[in-house]
Order: structure tokens, then C-alpha cells, then sequence
């Protein structure tokens, strides 16, 4: 390979006439790009057995997202792959945190050998916060010595996500001791609006990542302490416009980019990496720079050996476009293969191993009481705030009929049930919902973020009777029921969150679960009715949710009952 | 310390009023400083146990020289802290492959050992190249094998600069088998001029940075490929405002400081890194991406954990001064205690085992023969250049008595020995000198690159001889000899490169030996008569050199014979 670099041999493969971003000088290489045995050889004057004219192209290195949950995108990794890596995406830093919430280490190990089914190059964090709350039950607990072993596996770099910053701060022995177990590993952060003194203890801690900011002023807050800071642009959160006035080119370098959630249509409608690229370069700021973000400096973060540049001995993964301004990527090379096409994919991905985390609804059937039986009609009502995870705690009167509650009697108020699904304790939490509006209908899934239990909303019980019985017998997924009728289905059989199927058979799903739903009366402001839905347990989001084991009031950081007290 | 963190508890230390240099953000943080167990606690509302006022000051991580070998200092790792410390540096990049050379794994050990006698934290680089040729005789030979072993030791932290950079190119064993040993680690370069295809040759290979740029354009080439550059400042070397035109703030956080090689007059007089820091200044580049380039940009280079910032979680490193636009610093702190202030030294090394580097002129001195017995009288001349390592071939008649070349008979002209010192050998090289200007005299030194053996050069056999045998009984350094007198004389008896006395008595020796040699003819366009001395035997710089296996040729990269042939 050193005589190829001199120009002795010939390359297998040479790239001629791109023009060649630099991410290290932020400038434009003109050259041939020679590539041998999957590695760049070097920019110069080369002569290939196969060569490639690109004139009139951009070349750039392969996009890299800084993190993201591979199982938001309801795709297992190697048809995951297949989604992204036509928007550009050659490497992506993971967080199994979702099926590690469902099957534990299996769920951890079925990922880490199914992200190697494809050309795609995952590196996995592993989860830190599995359960994410004491107030739930999740399918697994891993403490430290649960994922120690995972420190010497191959892509492995590091801790997910550390979103227990309360732990941190107190001291937790749980936490403190996975912290130290990857301490010479980079561990991501998830603290929103954490500053100051508290800011500084998290950090101290080891924490060296935060991808929650969403306002300048944090995002500063954070690079100063020297934290890198993602900018997150995906399906439920958007920050990259929020944070564009905190960005200052003298700490480009400390700034990624990210996608965090992202649903399978958002990746085929609006990108994946690229688009918070494209967001930043409209915005004003340099493409290459903005591409450095997504690679470069991504690649130095987690310290990914030979990612993120177009340097001799960098692999070669690379991507071509037409237009810097607006990059739309044509073409998209793995370790010097040709992987997308004219935006085709080429590759077909290997079958991956999922017998482990099939069949994860463990739900006794027998046992599902849907009645809210209630001893005052003073209760404690989740109101649901426009495009926002966040609810609002209402305390309201309500009818009840022989101290029962139907929403027949209550109009805008729904049943919100949470099955305990991992487990068969048999655990049902319970909540009344306002402002969704669904009529003689019900909806059942297995995403119910972070422990994915049973979630189901519905008017009458029949109706989700009948979903939650589909749920089971599918596997987990998402069911849409109407007045005795299952309207349409998505069975997600891996660990109730991924889809054996590929990204277009899942959009035409959810394109039709969604059209179907608007037909049962659902409040328009709602943009993504399921999605709402699934954050509805989401325990450590304000102000009231529900998890298996009841309703949760954030604030108080416990359990309370449906019926209001006096003191309300 | 998290409790510290948050405020709960007083920190031991608090730095109060500073101004403090954020090298994430590149602007200034104002705050309490709180310090505890070593460790930079945070920056915010902080209460100490013991709270330090220093109004008026900027607060900067402690400096880091990104490249040097300690050798140079003439000093050991002890005393080299006391004179280097002051100046604001508690970390350096320590290549140790002068005594490596004399001492093999000895002198490597002693090193790592006597590095730890003093707070400076130095980081090892293990020298790649031992001997630097073929065609000069060590003190050791280490391949991969002899040197693999440190790679476990705490501190080695990647391969010293990789010389032989022909060697990497045309593929040597020997070569890539210790680059593939720490294939890993950082691994430094040496590649003056190197460009185009043989550059990407190189850094293919695995080689990452460079510190022997001497022309803008060579920096930005190298920068491209992904190396990380130093801008050099040395005795022997001044790379700094060669380089200045081809600085961009776009890749300066590919920018890193070093000195190299630095001589105990210059770190007393001009000082170290903070000498490279205000030349950039002075330069117009801003102080704080200066700063950054000694600071945060080397701990990113080298992956120094913990180091290069003030933020929570970093080594309470840094450095206190009043003008940022002329950098004199006053106080440092090393691991959160005051090791200087007022300039002044306020810790007390440890005495190190200098037992195993002691005695290393292993030269018999009954089978000296000095004398120049030619063919012909048509030779080879080394020319000496002004203000230069490199020398240039002359082919001249010379006049002979018997055969013999004297001195006295040829006016400029005289004798250059090289006496090998390690092995007994009995090896002499010999070479015939113009330009240097030396009367009824001789010099004797063990400093004599790379492989430290006896260098000699006089007008006269008995000069010489006295000069030799005082080397042989110091144990090594530098002596000069005027009709048959010693005039003065530096031990250094370690490895014979470095003294066991402080920085003050080795400034004293060297001033009092540069002012006698004045007085002796040496021409005036020779800045540091030693030093020219000590490369006229670096086989690595053209044109003509001596090693103790005879005249080399640089260009022919051979041994050639003292009488020049009818071809020349």
C-alpha cells in the first residue's frame, strides 16, 4: 500500500476530477483520490484499474450521526441501513437504550451483531439508564456489572446517554459505578437545562456529551465546561434552529450533529444527517464546516479510528454531490465500495438473528381489568400541550356512573391504560387523557418510551380489549381498533419496537394508521397522533404520565392516585 | 467532590477574581475557581477553605511543549523541571532518544524513572529510531521487541519521531514493524521537505504529526493529510515565523507548539513555550488561540487525559500572568498546588538513580591514533555554512608532509574525529573540517548526534589527545583544550549528554567555555560553537558528515573515503 501511496502500482480504485473537501483546513482538494483495500491512499497523481471521472462533483467524507436510537426508526439496523445510508450516512454512534429497556443484554446483543449485517458501521454506547425510573417496570436492570463486559466488544465506545443527572448529582451508587466502569470511555450526557454548579458536578462526574440544549445560551454553558454538544434535528425534538445563535466558529470544533429519534418516514421525507446539514449551511453557516460537525468532529469526540476525513489511511467512506449548497447526495462509498447508487442502495443487507427478541408481550390475557373504578369524581387529568411531550396536570370534576368512569359520560376524556408487558406482574397504570379526542376507538402499542410496556388509549373497553388481544398476538407493534373492527396494523415483533419488514412497507403502514386515525375524530394540533401516544409514559418528561405502575406526577417524583386529594 | 461541585461543601481551594482563559470557547470565564484533590472542581459561586485574591491576573491552563528531547537541556528530568516549570510549562512531550541512543533501554528506563522526581508531568514518547543509521555505531539497537515493553508503562503515550522516514517509504521490516507495534498510539514524524505522493506514503503508514515544517506551504500540505503540525522554536531550529504565513484560523486546532531541542542558556534567557506563545502573539494571532495551541490542542493530539483546559474534571494545571499580549508568567500551579511563584521554584525534586546511565565512555584510550595518513592529496572537505547543520562537500588540494595531513600546513583546515564510545570498538572516523576557525586547540564532546560518541576537533594531535582523555575522565561532556592546558572543562556524566548539576552551573561552564573559545579563532559567523560541533556528525543532514565508521555522504548514503576520487 505504500508503494500504491508512492505511486509505484496502481490503485484499485481511483476517484478523478471531485472536488475534495477538507474538513481539516475547511478547504476544497483538487486530485485524484486513490483507494485501495478499503482505505484512502491519498490525494495526488494517481493511476487506477478502475477510474471513476466525478467531475463536476462534490466529494466529502461519509456523514456520521452523533447519536441516535437505531429503534426509533421501528427498522431493525440492517434495513436501517438501507434507509439512511442513501442520505450519506456511513457510521453512526448508537444508543440500544430502547430494546435494552425490553430485553436487556439480549436486546444489546442483538443489536451489536445485527448493526454488522450491513456496510453501515454502528458504534454502540451502551445504555446507562436501564430502567430509566424506579416507578416502572422495565424487562431488564443492568448495573455496572451487567455492561462491564461489553468494554472489550468490537464498535463498542462508550456509556449511552447518562439521562439519571439527578442520580449523578446525589451521588447514586448505582450510577457512579457505571461511570467509573467506562470512565476511560466517553460517556454521553442528557441534562436539559442543567447549569452552573450542577452543570459542573455532571460534568466532574465524566460526562462529556449533551445533546438536550435547546437554548443558546446552554449550548455555551456546556461547550465552556468542555462538553461537545450535538445539535439534535429529529422526529419528536428539533434544536438545530433553536441553537444556531450560540454557534461561534471558534468552537465549531466542539459542535455534532445528531439525530436522536428519527421515524422511518422523516428519513425517507426530510433525511437523515445531510438535513441538519442542510439547515445549518441555509442558516448561513460554511458547508464545510458544517459538514465537519458530521464527521470530523464526531470522529475526534468518540475517538473513531481512521472516520471523518479524506486523509491517507482514513477509510474510505465518502459521499458525492452535486451542489454544496444544498447537498443531496447521489452516491455513497463504504470502505471504498459503492454502496448507493443514483440514491439506490447496492448492497443487500445479511439476515440478522432475531429469535432472542421475538415474542416479548408477556401479558396474561385473563387478567386485563380496564375499569377506572374511582372514590371521589375529583381526579387528576393529563392535558396534552400542542407539539410538546410535556402535559399539563388538571384537577377536574368528572361523572362517574356507580363510581366508575366512561368516557362516553366525559366528552375530550379518554381511558390511557398501561399494561406491564416484560413481566406478567399483571401491573395496569391508569390516567385520564384530555385534549387527544378519539372516538369509539382504540389504540394499542408496545413503544411507550423508556420501558415500552402496553400502551392503550381508547373511549371503550371493547375496543381495547380487541387491540390489546392484537398487540399480543402479533408481537407487539401498533393497532388501530374501531368499533369492534382492527382497521389497520403494524406488527413490530422485534422487542415490540422494530419491524421485520423494510422502511417502505412501515411508511405504508403508518401513512395508513395515520389516515385512518384523523377519520376517528383525533385534535388536529396533534401531528403524529401515535408518537404522542408512546411518550404518554415517558416518566421523566413533565407533568403527568402514566407507567405500569400508576399515574406519575413528575414534579413530586412519585406515584399519586387518580382521585385528587383535598389539599389539590 | 460531586457535593463540592455543587456548593454543598467548601472546596480546599479557591482561585478568586482571575481572569480566566477558556480555550473551549477561546474567550474568558469570570468566576471562582475551585480546586480540590488536584482536580479543577468547577467555575462559579465557590467557597474556600483556603481563597487566594489574584485581581489582576489571567488564569491559563498550564503550558504543554508538544515535542522535545530533555537531553537537550543538558540538564536531567529533575533540574529541567526547576527551569522549565517557571516558565509556565507542567507538561511535556518527551521524545528521550538521545540517551537512548547512548544507553539503549537503560537510558529509556532511567527517563520514565527521573521524570517522576519533579511535579512536571512528562509524557514518553519511545524513540523509533536507535540507531538513527546504519552507518554510525550506538550505544544499543532496539527493534519493535526491545521496545514494545512500554507500551503497558504509564506515561508512554505513542513512538517518538520516526526519522527514517526512506525507511517507511521503501517498506523496511525494522521500520514498520515498530509502527505496527504502536499502530495504537500516536506516532510522531520527522519528514523535513516531505510532500506530495511519498508524503501520503507516510502518513498512510500511520505517522501523525510533524515538527520539521520549515515552509508555509509544506505546513498547509501536511495539515491536508491530517497531521497535526508543530511550530518549533529551538536553539538549534526556528521554524515559528517561517511558518506564520500559513496559519488560518481554520485549522488552527491542527496547530501544536515545541521546542525540540532547547539549551539551558535559552530557557533561562528567552524561556520555553511561552517564548513560542508571544512570538505568535506579537504576530497578530490572537493570545488565546496561541494559548490553545501549547494547551488544549496537544492534549487532543496526544490524547492527554484530563489536561489543556480549565473545566471541571481537568488536573488543575495553569498558569497566572498580568498582560496577555506579552506573556511573563508568575505563579503555576501543578495538580492544584503552587509550584512557582513569583517565578521562583517552590518545590524540591527528588534525587533520581542515575547509577545505570553513569560511565558511558567505553573507549580505550591506548589505540588512539589520530593521525591522517591519505593517498592522494587531492579530499573531501566538510564546509562549514553560517547559521546551518547542513555543511557542503568541497573537493580541494591539500599539502601533505609524509602522506600526513597537519593542520598547521593548511591554513582553515582541521582534524574531525569521531571516536566510537560505546563498545570498545576502536572505530575512528575522521574528516577534515573548513571554516570553523580554531588555533593551537582542540574540543572534545560526547554531545554528537544522533549517536553521541567522542566528537574531537583540533589543530593539533596533543590538544586533542588531552581533550580526550578528560572526556574519558568525566565520564563524558565538554572540554577544551589549549596548548596542552584544559581551559575549562562540563561534565556530563550522565549518558554523557546530561550534568548532575542545576541549570545555573551548566549556564556558568557554558558561558565561560563559549567566552575561551572566542579567544582561540573561531570564526564569528558561528553562533554556538559547541553546538555546530555536536551535528557535525547527524548523518541525516547533507552534505558531508563524520560518524565513527568514517566520511558519509548524505546524498550518496555511504561511507566515502577521506581522498576524493578522480571522479569527483
Amino acid at each position: 500500500m505504500i508503494a500504491i501511496a508512492r505511486g509505484e502500482i496502481s490503485a484499485s480504485l481511483v476517484i478523478k476530477n471531485a472536488q475534495i473537501i477538507n474538513v481539516f483546513t475547511k478547504d476544497i482538494d483538487y486530485g485524484d483520490l486513490a483507494i485501495e483495500d478499503g482505505l484512502i491512499i491519498g490525494i495526488g497523481k494517481y493511476k487506477g484499474e478502475v477510474e471513476l471521472d466525478y467531475s463536476g462533483y462534490y466529494l466529502a467524507p461519509g456523514f456520521i450521526d452523533g447519536h441516535v436510537h437505531i429503534e426509533s426508526s421501528m427498522l431493525t439496523p440492517n434495513n436501517y441501513a438501507l434507509a439512511v445510508m442513501p442520505k450519506g450516512t456511513t457510521s453512526v454512534i448508537a444508543d440500544c437504550h430502547e430494546i435494552a429497556n425490553v430485553c436487556g443484554n439480549d436486546g444489546i446483543d442483538f443489536m451489536l451483531k445485527a448493526a454488522k449485517s450491513a456496510p453501515l458501521d454502528v458504534f454502540m454506547m451502551i445504555p446507562s439508564c436501564v430502567p430509566s425510573t424506579d416507578f416502572e417496570t422495565s424487562g431488564a436492570t443492568l448495573l455496572a456489572d451487567d455492561i462491564k463486559g461489553y468494554l472489550d466488544e468490537e464498535n463498542v465506545i462508550g456509556l449511552g446517554e447518562m439521562m439519571d443527572y439527578q442520580g449523578v448529582l446525589v451521588g447514586k451508587k448505582e450510577v457512579l459505578d457505571k461511570i467509573e466502569t467506562f470512565q476511560n470511555f466517553r460517556i454521553d450526557g442528557h441534562a436539559p437545562e442543567l447549569k452552573d454548579q450542577d452543570l459542573n458536578a455532571y460534568v466532574l462526574a465524566g460526562v462529556g456529551t449533551d445533546h438536550e440544549c435547546s437554548e443558546p445560551e446552554e449550548l455555551i454553558q456546556k461547550v465552556k465546561r468542555g462538553m461537545y454538544v450535538h445539535l439534535r434535528e429529529g422526529s419528536q425534538t428539533k434544536n438545530v434552529m433553536d441553537l444556531l445563535p450560540g454557534l461561534n466558529p471558534s468552537y465549531y470544533d466542539r459542535i455534532l450533529l445528531c439525530s436522536d429519534d428519527l421515524h422511518p418516514n422523516d428519513i425517507a421525507k426530510v433525511g437523515h444527517i445531510d438535513h441538519n446539514i442542510n439547515m445549518l449551511i441555509k442558516a448561513g453557516i460554511r458547508p464545510i464546516s458544517a459538514i465537519s460537525m458530521a464527521t470530523i468532529n464526531i470522529a475526534n469526540c468518540y475517538n473513531l479510528p481512521r472516520r471523518g476525513a479524506i486523509a491517507p489511511g482514513y477509510i474510505a467512506d465518502f459521499v458525492l454531490f452535486k451542489d454544496l449548497q444544498d447537498i443531496d447526495v447521489l452516491d455513497v462509498y463504504k470502505s471504498g465500495e459503492l454502496v448507493v447508487h443514483n440514491k439506490v442502495p447496492k448492497f443487500i443487507p445479511k439476515e440478522i438473528a432475531y429469535q432472542k427478541v421475538m415474542n416479548t408481550v408477556k401479558l396474561d390475557l385473563n387478567n386485563v381489568d380496564l375499569s377506572f373504578t374511582l372514590k371521589t369524581n375529583k381526579v387528576n387529568i393529563i392535558t396534552l400541550i400542542k407539539n410538546n411531550i410535556i402535559t399539563k396536570k388538571l384537577v377536574q370534576k368528572i361523572i362517574l356512573k356507580n363510581k366508575q368512569f366512561f368516557p362516553e359520560d366525559n366528552p375530550d376524556l379518554l381511558k390511557l391504560c398501561v399494561l406491564e408487558r416484560h413481566k406478567y406482574t399483571g401491573n395496569i397504570g391508569k390516567g385520564i387523557v384530555k385534549g387527544y379526542g378519539l372516538k369509539n376507538a382504540a389504540i394499542a402499542m408496545t413503544i411507550s418510551h423508556d420501558s415500552h410496556n402496553l400502551i392503550c388509549l381508547g373511549d371503550n373497553d371493547q375496543d381495547m380489549l380487541i387491540a390489546i388481544k392484537k398487540i399480543k398476538e402479533i408481537g407487539g407493534g401498533i393497532v388501530l381498533v374501531s368499533k369492534g373492527e382492527i382497521l389497520d396494523f403494524l406488527a413490530l415483533e422485534v422487542g415490540g419496537l422494530m419491524s421485520l419488514e423494510k422502511q417502505e412497507y412501515v411508511i405504508d403502514r403508518l401513512t395508513n394508521l395515520d389516515e385512518r386515525i384523523r377519520e376517528l375524530g383525533v385534535n388536529k394540533d396533534i401531528e403524529d397522533p401515535f408518537m404522542q401516544l408512546a411518550f404518554l409514559s415517558l416518566a421523566v418528561v413533565p407533568d403527568l404520565k402514566v407507567t405500569d405502575k400508576g399515574l406519575f406526577d413528575v414534579h413530586k417524583f412519585s406515584i399519586i392516585p387518580l382521585e385528587a386529594g383535598d389539599e389539590e
